[in-house]
Parts: structure tokens; C-alpha cells; sequence
């Protein structure tokens, strides 16, 4: 079965707008899942060569007939819900269409699950119960002794049909469009500092990439429902979106839906943060209508079951909700493991102390119980069940600095060196792994973060939170943030957490989700480009030429957000008539520099170039000779 | 007369809220101006050593008595309006305060200045014309054959009451404040590309700076109500917010509140970029109300003198503007005399061809009438002019790249090298000089115009125009250029001229003015951390350390923007109790690691750091013995 046939099952009813609020009487939001394409674009599939099964999803987005150029592929991570043809049920979850890839290498077996506990959800009771996921699917794990995780295919020299899958998404087909590809031996401007992008994606780049631990596919093999994706330092830099509620506030059905529109923006993952009750429940809703892998830090569910107190937490209980979770599909955990005993009294002199949720509760109970952690000393039997079901780590940096006066200090980069031993551990076991970076670091002490991370970690990919570059800005910290993204997405971090405006303050809401995911999306798109990445200017020349010409349509539709490029638009300039002025509010018509260009270019065609160039030769200007155009 | 005493004097009435709409029956703003002071704070005055008569506004921010901690000294850009003691009656407009420094240097006269003419307000008739300022001052300028500019009196050894002015300002009395002044021989730890940034800075360093043509103090000698500022890479990094209406929206009374708007939040100078009708006007009323410096761009009203027919432009209307604006009291202004007949064939191969205003005027007058501009061939009379009246030169790039493309190209590049020319006729007639700088220029290529423009033009200020680091984002251009201002401060830009979230699509609105200006500060503010300055990081570790503390008050009231943060806050958690609570929503009370690092603090004390490292020491961690605090 194809993508695109599962999208069209029968059993899959039309998407109601209060689908979710008829299911439970407590659904408290009123907002409709947010489905349907965006502005002139249409979700396409591109098949497979080597595997014929895969469809790999692209959107394409249509410019004026006037432009004369052909629609603009750009990478899609929005699943199902911006393809009018899918029928969208959140009842049913998502098609999922991995579970015959993973089938057919024989390597795995269904089997009955772990039986859902009191606990799981926070004993939860009667109406304060989240209504469990409608459809029950029995699990798969790999046959006893197998590893079937991407990277043991990886290093036994398969291209697994995940593999070829993001070869064809990370391409975005570029390799029909012109200038899309470099000519052979055409040096790329860019500053990589030691990626090696090549100029076109390969299968088996991506295999070799795998198997030397600089990148990873995250994808569970109990969450066939997610469209696989790369994380590493010669790919597309790639976000995450954080969503979950809290013992605070917000519900299951707004995670979901927080969920589906972190991805309609460009979310590439989604951590489940959760934490408070329901937490089992309101998982399974987001992985099995999640188009895009989910990450978790089993530490937080694990603690609900003992209560909140972090003494109580032991290896059997962490065990039990690693087992629960792998079940459920989640794609990424983070592990706490690195942080050891004689690391905490090095974060007594910070301003800030510990700001990683999971690593003061597991510096907590290190101290309780004066010994190393639990997920330290069990590392290579996490390993044993991540390889299982193929859960990649993502090594969490518990000590990571949560002040600007805090970074890069010796409990930060201890934490590191553990990280990286650990990095090695899980390399044996087949496991893939990412390692987390901060936190708050002022620009001039970005780059040693992501060297010696690089050093460290045998370059697996770095997944860093932000880092804030100061702290004097909450209600824009992901402003202060995306700064610092930009600048080590361009030094070689895979993937960039975001930051909402929320941040320091309370819970993001709908906007502040699609604020951070838009800001963190122009930030990996910044570091694309520095990168070199030799497709990823193609959207910014598209949207320059838009401008350039006055096609605002085109200018709006080709943006990361359209809906607010065009809100703003109108706000003072309404009419219609206005979308086909050559000015616009700024300057107004008489003042326009873009008409006045045109103009000037007009006349050098009139006179032909050749002339012109001719006679300001004559005044012998250095830069004349430089241009070749007028050579 | 002191500037405190000059806000009590009796002839200027206390504000009213609707002041302004009294005074005209098109008054179309409903919003009064925003005085008062910020949460927590105080304006207070610092007196001057040398110059007994000076007084430097600064912000003092309280902090909660559980703190133990003094008051932070802030900068303060917001003038009398946010100081209850002063009468504020923008009918009179601000104290003229630097007049009586300027008179009693001995080398101005006042006289009758040039008659203003319908041209000036473009013609604007009846209702149609914004009211005349109320107030009509003589103007003063250089007697003849003097130069009356700060360069002039730097060179010649004299350190005037606005060298020592911004010295005190700079420093926020931060001589007096526990670790903001490195102990000697001290080494900070930041990059600072060659900047030379001392502990603390004297008058002396200022007028040397001044001298070398490195820093400028934008001081017309007819705009005495502004407070004098500096502007060099070896100073906090400023930013500055355009305002102005044009032909299609906006009025003056909403250009003034904008001005008091911006520098409430931080703006140290204000371009006033109007267009259209009534620029003589509406200029007068931003002056004489304004605290800060402010510059404009000559030739957008010299074009309406001609009725918008950039051919019909020449020297003689050009001059006549440039004298009228000298009167009025502008502080600098941007001239687009770098651009030369030679450039424009380089600019036809770009995707958005030329994208300053006044680039393409002057680019089309140059090709109408095929030879050099005016602004080029007279460049030493308008130094002449410039000198007369201390008006510094903003060298703008006209040719500056709108689109990633056409970063650092030739065009570009050209334009830069005959800045540098003029940068030194300009100084060899005592002119303060910076140059203006792009503009769209991904990560990978800001350096590099930086580098450029510090050996071309001699070390004059820089100040750029973000750079945008990507050109797929509309809407969200104050962040795409939020990126590329901070690494181009760091590397050495003097002032950073704002982006607004309405950039390419509309007129900023008052949220978009205050949005681009605090986006603006976080990134200046980033850039002093990275270059070092020896005091930025005072203002991130007060905020951090409420932070830890869970004072959240403090936290709000010490961050850029008191009002989102604590509104942010509140979304979430909105009693009052719960700004005393020792958790936020994000994470809830079970999980807030910084409650929990509290713990482990207080674990330590209690059990005596140096028994826990001895303990912890025996592992033999490699960092533990490079903690001091451990040793």
C-alpha cells in the first residue's frame, strides 16, 4: 500500500471541524484541526527508483504566469492534512504505511504489549481521564538478538527504503532544476566549516552517513505512520517544535492539534513533553496522527508514577516507561545519562545552577542516594531495548547552561566528555544517537560549543536549544535564541530546538507555537544558506525575483508564513488592486527604488549593454573588469 | 541652566492627553504620548567633572530587597518623558539645553535664518497643511571660515561637555559598581575583531576616538534638546528606528508620538524618512521634541521641491535643502554621494537591482543626464555646509544588495571604495563621517563587509541595515535581520539601523516600531556581550540571578520590555500570588529545576563545599581541579 493509496482508505472519514469535541465533553479547545493546503501549493509525491513503494511527499508552489518559471518545490513536513485528496480522522490516526517496509526485512516480530497501568496515567480516574486512542495496534520488536535500527542496516550495507526516502526529500527533486545542482567542480561560496554537502543527496551517501554515526533517521518502528526524515550535518538543518501540557494547564486535544500545526509550519519533530496525568493517553493521540517522529523524555512519565518524588525513581520504574513508550512508537528520547555524581557540585558556583528539568531531578536523586544515576549505570540495557525498536538518544545535556554567565563552564563541557563516552556505548550497540547542546551562550562562545561537541561526539548530530545569545529579553527569546541557531546551524548543529516568545514566561499557545516554528525555520534556512547548501537559495532568489517584479501574490505564497506576509500587506494596502501595484506602501510610487530599476534596466537594454559597458570602461574602474557581464 | 532645572521651568505646562488633538481638528491619533517612567525605574542625572553644567540621564532599576543587591544603571535613550518631574508640552517642545554649551565655545553666530516656502511642505495648502511649530528659534551657525564640528575640537585638543557627556553616559557610572570594571590586567574573555573597548571611559578617550575619525557625536548645533551619544565600534552598539509618513499614510502627530515611542524603548537615534506633503513641518515638530539625534535623507525632500522628477533635481535645489535642514537642526543625513555613472551597469545583472531609494534616484538622474551626481561633484561644498552646523555624514550605500544574491557584489563593493574617498575629504574638513552598510547578505558574507569597510573607510563608524540573512521570511524580517545586526555588531558595526516586522510589505505601525526596537537592542545588547564590552553582562546576570531566585518581578521589570514579559507571565498565571510562586507554568512545582537546584545549593551548604569536593575529587575528574571553587 502507497502513501497516497492509505491516505484515501475508506475507513477514514471526512475531517469534521468538532471531530475532536464530540469525542469527550471536556475538550476545552474550540479549534478546528488546521487542514487543507497552503496558498497556492499542492502537496506532491515523488516515487522511489530503487524502492517502488515509496512516495515521498514535496510541496509545490505555483507562481504568476508572468514569472515564467516553473513551481517552486520546497521540503514538506505537514503529513496528510494539507493533501485535500487524504481523509483525516483523528480517531483513526494516520495511515501507517512503514509497517510493511519494516515487516518485510523479517527481522521482527508483533507481539502483545505491556498492558496499560493505573500509573501510566497518572491515575487518572473517571472524567479527569483522558479517553484512551481508539484503535489498539499490537506492537513489533525486533526477533531476539536483531537490531533494527538504521544504522545496523546502515553498517550491514543496506539501503533501507527510509534511507532512499530522504535522499529523494532532501533533493527536493533539484536534480531537474536548473542551477539547482552546481556543475561539476563548481566551488560553492559558503563557509562549512567541515561539512561535506555533497551536490546531490545520494541513497547511499545517506547509508554511509548512517553507518559513520553523522546522522540519523529517527522513525520506531511502532510509529509507522511517520514520514521518515535525516538529522545531520550535510542535510537540511532541521527543527523541533516542543508541545505538551503540564500539571498546570492545557489539554490532550490542544497537543494534538498543537501537534498538527507545529507541522503545518515546518516542524521536522515534535517533542511530548508532557508531564501531570494522562500522559500515556494523551502520547498515544499525537504519535498515531503524527506525520513527523515524536520525541519524549521518558524521565518526566517516569516520575508521575513515583509521584514526583525524585528519590523514588529507580531503574525498575524508568525500565517499565522506556518499554511503555518504545511500544507506543516514540521516535527519540532524551537520556539524562550523562550526568554524573562529581559533576553537580561543578554548577554550585552558576548563577542559574541546573536548568534541565531531567537533569536536576536526576542530580536529585544522585545526591540522595550518592551513587551514579540509573540511566548511567543501565546505559547499555537502554541500549538493548532502544535497538529493539529502533528508538534513537538523544543524549540530553542536563548541565547545559541556563545563563549567559554559566556557559561553557566545567560542569557543561564535563557533562560533554561523559556524552561522548556514551555516544561510543550506544555506536556498539547499532543504536542512533544525537547529543543536545545548550542553553544560554553569548555569540563569541557559540562556535567552541559545537568544536568540541564535534570532537567529542565522533560528530553525531548536535541538537541544540537555541542557545539564547542574552538574557535580558523575555517575550523575545526566540529572537535572542534564533540567533544563536542561525549562527551554530551554520557551524554544524543537525537539528535546532526552538524557543516560543513564551520562553522564561508561561505556555505557549497556538501563536506562539507557529512564532517559534516560523523563527526557527528562517534561522536553519540562514544556516542552510551560509552553509552552502546547494538548493537551499533557490527560495530566496524565487521570492527576490517576486518582489523585484511586483508579484505580490507570489512574494506572499513563497514566504515561510503567507497568511501574515499578506495580513501585513493589507493592513495598509486592502484592495485587491493594490496586489498588482508597481509600489507599495513603504515608499509609495514616486519614491520606489524597485520601479526606478526597472527603469534604469530598460534603458541599458534599449542601448545594449554592450555599449554602455563600452563606454564606462573608459573610466578604467577596477570593478568593471571584475563583472562579467560587461567583459 | 542645568537639564533638570530646564524640565521644571514654569512656561511649560504638564501634558495632557489629548494635547496634540487640541492643537488640530485632523489630528487622526488617538494615542497620547507614552510618558511616565518604566516599571521600577528612575531617571536619574549624573553630574560632569570637567563641565560642571552637564547632567547625563540614566536609568536607575530597583530590585526586590531580598535581592541585597543596588539599583541596575541602565542606558536610558527615552529623555524628559519618562522623568514625572518634567513638564512635557510638545507645543514648546523640549529644553534647549546644549544651547548655551554651543554659544560659549565662541565661534557661532545666530541669524536670520532661511524663509520657509511652500515648497518646503511640498505645496501643501489650508487643511491640508500640518500647523507650523509654535515656536520660532534664530539659528545658529559656524562664524565664518570656523569649523563648529566635535572633530574640529577633538583634533584641536579640546574635550567639549558633549566628549565628556557621553563618557559618563557610556560607562553608567559603572566605576562605582562591584565587578563592572575588570580588575587590572584583567583579560576579557570576548572576540572582539580588533576592537579596542577600555575598561572605562574617559572624556580623553572619547575625544581621541573622535579625533581618528573612529566615533561621532551627532550634534547639529540647532538641535540642542538632544542628549548627546556616541557612535563607534568601540562603544555600546546603537540602533536606530526610521520613522516618517509617506504619500500614501500615516501624520505627523503620529511620526512625533512614534519618536517618543521609539526612544521610550531604546532607540538612540531616529531617521525621519518622511515623504510627501508637509516634510518641512512635521520635521520641525520631531526636533524640537526630540532627545535624540536625528537624521534624514535630503533628497527624498529635495525630489518633492521638483515635484517627484528625479531628472529635474540639481546642486542648487539639493543645497537649498540642505541648508534648510542644517537650520532646522538635523543631526546627520544620509547622502547618496558614493554613487557614481560608472556603478549602475554593475547593478543589471542582480535579481532586485537597486533597492535604496536614494540610490535609485540619484542612479537615474546620473544616467538621464550621463554624468557624475551632484552629490558627488560637490561633495567638498556640502562639507562645507556640514561643517558649519556640525551635521554628520551618513555616506549611504546606495547601491547596497536587496536580495541574498546580490550580496557583495561588484556594485556593492565599487560603491564602497568611493565611500572611502569621500569618508577622507570629509575629514580633512573636520566632518564626523559614518557609512552606511547592506542590507541582504547571508551569514557567510557579513564578515567580509565588516573587513572591507574598516580598510576602506579608515575606521569610520559602520551602520548597517540588519543585514537580512535570508530573504523567505516576510513578515518576520525584524528576525532574519535580528541575526545578521548582531553578528555585524560583534564583528564591528557602531549602530545598527532597525527592521520592522512590517519591512517589505507595509508602514510600521506603533507595535511594529516597538517590536523593531527591541529586537534591535537584544541584538546591540548580544553584540556587546560577544565584543566584551566590560559592563553588558552586568544587566544578563541581575536578570538570571531574579530568574533563579524566582523573583519575577524583578525579572520583568530588569528585561528590555517590562510590559509583554509580565503579560506573557500572566497569560499562564495571572494572581499575584503566583509572582511569588517558586515555579512557572512551563514545567509546574514537581518539576522546576531550578527549585530543585535550590535544593542541591542548599544540600552543599549544608553538608560544606569542601567536604562534598573532597569526596567528589577522589574520581579524579580532570575539571573538578579547574574549579577554582573546588580547589
Amino acid at each position: 500500500m502507497t502513501q497516497q493509496d492509505a491516505h484515501a482508505t475508506p475507513e477514514n472519514a471526512a475531517i469534521e471541524a468538532d471531530d475532536a469535541k464530540a469525542s469527550s465533553g471536556k475538550f476545552s479547545n474550540p479549534q478546528p484541526l488546521s487542514t487543507g493546503p497552503l496558498p497556492a501549493s499542492r502537496r506532491i509525491y515523488v516515487a522511489g527508483e530503487r524502492h517502488a513503494q515509496i512516495n515521498v511527499p514535496m510541496r509545490e508552489i505555483d507562481v504568476h504566469p508572468t514569472a515564467g518559471e516553473p513551481p517552486l518545490r520546497v521540503y514538506d513536513t505537514s503529513g496528510p492534512y494539507t493533501d485535500p485528496e487524504a481523509r483525516i480522522n483523528i480517531k483513526s490516526g494516520l495511515p501507517r504505511f512503514r509497517t510493511e517496509w519494516v515487516v518485510k526485512r523479517g527481522d521482527v516480530e508483533f507481539y502483545d504489549g505491556r498492558v496499560v497501568q493505573a500509573a501510566d496515567n497518572g491515575f487518572a480516574k473517571g472524567a479527569q481521564l483522558t479517553p484512551s486512542f481508539p484503535v489498539v495496534n499490537r506492537p513489533l520488536r525486533a526477533r531476539a538478538g536483531r537490531a533494527v535500527t538504521q544504522r545496523a542496516y546502515a553498517r550491514a550495507g543496506i539501503i533501507t527504503p527510509e534511507m532512499e526516502y530522504v535522499a529523494i526529500r532532501e533533493n527536493l527533486g533539484r536534480q531537474k532544476m536548473e542551477g539547482a545542482v552546481p556543475a561539476a567542480g563548481e566551488a560553492r561560496a559558503a563557509q562549512n566549516f567541515g561539512a561535506a554537502i555533497p551536490d546531490v543527496i545520494t541513497p547511499e551517501f545517506v547509508r554511509d552517513e548512517i553507518a559513520r554515526g553523522r546522522a540519523i533517521i529517527p522513525a520506531n518502528i511502532n510509529h509507522p505512520e511517520a514520514e521518515p526524515m535525516i538529522i545531520g550535518r550535510n542535510f537540511l538543518v532541521k527543527i523541533n517544535a516542543n508541545i505538551g501540557n503540564s500539571a498546570i494547564a492545557s489539554s490532550m486535544e490542544e497537543e494534538v492539534d498543537k501537534m498538527v500545526w507545529a507541522t503545518r509550519w515546518g516542524a521536522d519533530t515534535v517533542m511530548d513533553l508532557s508531564t501531570g496525568r494522562n500522559i500515556h493517553n494523551i502520547r498515544e493521540w499525537i504519535i498515531r496522527n503524527s506525520p513527523v517522529p515524536i520525541g519524549t523524555v521518558p524521565l518526566y512519565q517516569a516520575l508521575e508514577k513515583v509521584n514526583g518524588v525524585a528519590e523514588d525513581l529507580s531503574w525498575d520504574v524508568y525500565r517499565d516507561t522506556l518499554l511503555e513508550q518504545a511500544e507506543q512508537g516514540v521516535d527519540y528520547i532524551t537520556i539524562h545519562a550523562g550526568l554524573r555524581l562529581h559533576h553537580i557540585p561543578l554548577t554550585v558556583p552558576r548563577i542559574a545552577g541546573i536548568v534541565s528539568r531531567g537533569g536536576s531531578i536526576m542530580a536529585k536523586w544522585c545526591l540522595h542516594h550518592h551513587c551514579e544515576s540509573f540511566l548511567y549505570t543501565h546505559f547499555e540495557e537502554i541500549c538493548d531495548i532502544a535497538r529493539a525498536y529502533d528508538v534513537s538518544f538523544s543524549l540530553g545535556d542536563g548541565l547545559r547552561p541556563g545563563a549567559i554567565a554559566d556557559a561553557n563552564d566545567a560542569a557543561q563541557f564535563a557533562e560533554l566528555e561523559t556524552l561522548g563516552e556514551l555516544a561510543k556505548i550506544a555506536a556498539a550497540k547499532d543504536c542512533q544517537v544525537m547529543i543536545e547542546g545548550p542553553g544560554h551562550v553569548p555569540m563569541h562562545k557559540i562556535r567552541e560549543n559545537m568544536t568540541k561537541q564535534l570532537a567529542t561526539c565522533d560528530e553525531a548530530p548536535f541538537y541544540t536549544l537555541g542557545p539564547l545569545t542574552t538574557d535580558i529579553a523575555p517575550g523575545y527569546d526566540h529572537i535572542t535564541s534564533a540567533i544563536g541557531a542561525a549562527m551554530i546551524g551554520w557551524f554544524g548543529t543537525a537539528m535546532l530546538c526552538y524557543v516560543t516568545p513564551k520562553e522564561h514566561l508561561g505556555l505557549p499557545d497556538r501563536q506562539d507555537v507557529k512564532t517559534g516554528v516560523i523563527t526557527y525555520k528562517l534561522a536553519a534556512h540562514a544556516a542552510d544558506l551560509a552553509k552552502g547548501h546547494p538548493a537551499a537559495q533557490m527560495r530566496d532568489d524565487a521570492i527576490s525575483r517576486a518582489r523585484f517584479e511586483f508579484r505580490w501574490e507570489d512574494q506572499f505564497n513563497l514566504s515561510l508564513d503567507p497568511e501574515t506576509a499578506r495580513d501585513f500587506h493589507d493592513q495598509t494596502l486592502p484592495k485587491d488592486a493594490h496586489k498588482l501595484a508597481h509600489f507599495c506602501s513603504m515608499c509609495g510610487p514616486k519614491f520606489c527604488s524597485m520601479r526606478i530599476s526597472h527603469d534604469i534596466r530598460a534603458d541599458a537594454q534599449k542601448e545594449g549593454l554592450a555599449s554602455m559597458a563600452a563606454r564606462y570602461r573608459e573610466s578604467g574602474d577596477l570593478y568593471m573588469v571584475q563583472n562579467g557581464s560587461f567583459d
